[in-house]
């Protein structure tokens, strides 16, 4: 199939959701508003919510009641984004090419608006357009399973271990576990989540999950590979950025070569793990290929 | 009743369930516990927990189910409070007369605190322990109710305004709502989210959202008049803090008299919208009383 334009077509479906998200009850702050929809259209690839509909698809499910949920992921991320990008985290003022949100908006007003986009991300997991097509017990799964994911056993908790790990000398599994822990489980919850909300069986979860694990981990050796072959304007951040910050990568540890084999290999793991689906699993498939094609 | 007596036993079975949920699973960074742990027990009224519960108790529900969920308002909470508190925001150094949260573990880590706070109240509140008592479609609508509450419809969208606001003339309409963002609706959902769960009716749902919304208010302005005549050891920060930041008061604003007047009068009307309950509501009438009465 042709992932350009599967890949083009549900980035437009998922940017026309998020602005209708965000401007429903928009009964706050404009300039809270203003600091949240900024981040939020400063134009993402959108793989979490796309990863989502990708494995409704899979298991046959209904694209459209899948939206309010992938967008939910696209707020946790772009919350994440905000705050990594705070000069007591990261102190970046760049990202995708855009001055970051406390650049534009100062720092109160970019804490803020990170912290109304994860809270907002629960308010769209109840939206009534999934309330009324998603059984109630496996909604509240997805928001346990996505909480999880977001907080002190997920993304948070990567945040804190990578501020603690800067300048170390990681060993490859404390860098796997920085990576599952700020990345990983993220990704992984936008294939299981969206499959299980469409009544993904626990066969079908399990392949999902094991999917999910190796795209994640291979997403962010991709990662490193691109800072360092990358080009500089489509990834919209200095190339070789992370080796001035002192982030410990793959191609640090292990060599390129190495890095790029093992790249490959996860994603043999997780077309692997689909061999059970059909053709509705081909834009799984073509996501895993895209992983580490992608120029930026 | 004994108000004292209810308050400081409740405050006793909250901190013990906050303690083992924050314990539970706590497959994280050593720090990151640390810091969310010291927040969350640096000693509050634990308010919004007791509302919850009382709320739980006026319909004759069971108080050991609603826990989870009192846990999860309070790490709201919570995490409000640190993130106000930031050299970006507020710039407190004091809190309950205790170091703030960035005083003690550096702004990255007190913002990350707060973030990791607000996931896991959702986590929480998708406890097993709510999921095997309450009936999946109200917890969603209790995720609904406290995302909505605490979000940029609610209180981030509240400290958004405050910050606006600051030095700015207030009329007492503006300040209602400031105060309706920042604290009344989060208090306002405790006591319905609370009553729901529970399997509250539609009548008594109604008559507790009155009684959350007048006694949210009357909080506040007690609030504002505890800054002015409280004992500075007994409230933890100093006398007259709010004019020394510019911010608006309602003694500021309408005088001292009428501020008591106000308060008196919101809760009568708190009082009012029981009437229908019997004596399971007592905790209730008790805790509105107190809201006025307090010293600290």
């Amino acid at each position: 199939m042709d992932m350009k334009k599967y890949l083009g077509s549900k980035k437009v479906e998922v940017d026309r959701a998020l602005e209708r998200y965000l401007s429903e009850e928009r009964k706050y702050p404009d300039n809270l508003y203003k600091s949240m929809h900024y981040s939020v259209m400063a134009g993402g690839k959108r793989l979490r919510p796309i990863l989502a509909i990708a494995a409704t698809e899979a298991i046959d499910g209904d694209v459209v009641q899948v939206m309010p949920l992938a967008c939910a992921l696209e707020m946790i991320h772009t919350f994440s984004l905000i705050h990594d990008d705070l000069p007591a985290m990261d102190d970046d003022d760049l990202r995708r090419g855009m001055a970051t949100n406390h650049v534009v908006f100062g720092e109160g007003m970019a804490v803020l608006a990170g912290d109304a986009l994860l809270a907002e991300a629960f308010y769209c997991l109840t939206h009534p357009e999934l309330l009324d097509a998603v059984p109630a017990p496996l909604l509240l799964e997805a928001v346990r399973d996505i909480s999880s994911a977001t907080g002190p056993r997920g993304m948070v908790g990567g945040q804190v271990i990578d501020i603690e790990s800067e300048g170390m000398d990681l060993s490859v599994a404390e860098l796997e576990r920085l990576h599952l822990y700020k990345t990983g489980q993220l990704l992984t919850v936008s294939v299981t989540s969206g499959g299980k909300i469409a009544g993904a069986d626990e066969k079908q979860l399990a392949a999902l999950t094991r999917y999910g694990e190796a795209i994640g981990l291979a997403f962010q050796i991709a990662d490193d590979i691109l800072d360092i072959e990358g080009d500089e304007e489509e990834i919209g951040k200095p190339i070789g950025s992370d080796e001035g910050n002192e982030k410990a990568t793959f191609p640090a540890i292990v060599g390129m070569k190495e890095s790029k084999e093992r790249a490959a290999e996860l994603i043999d793991i997780a077309i692997e793990a689909l061999s059970d689906f059909g053709p509705s699993a081909d834009p799984l498939r073509g996501i895993a290929h895209y992983i580490i094609e992608r120029r930026s």
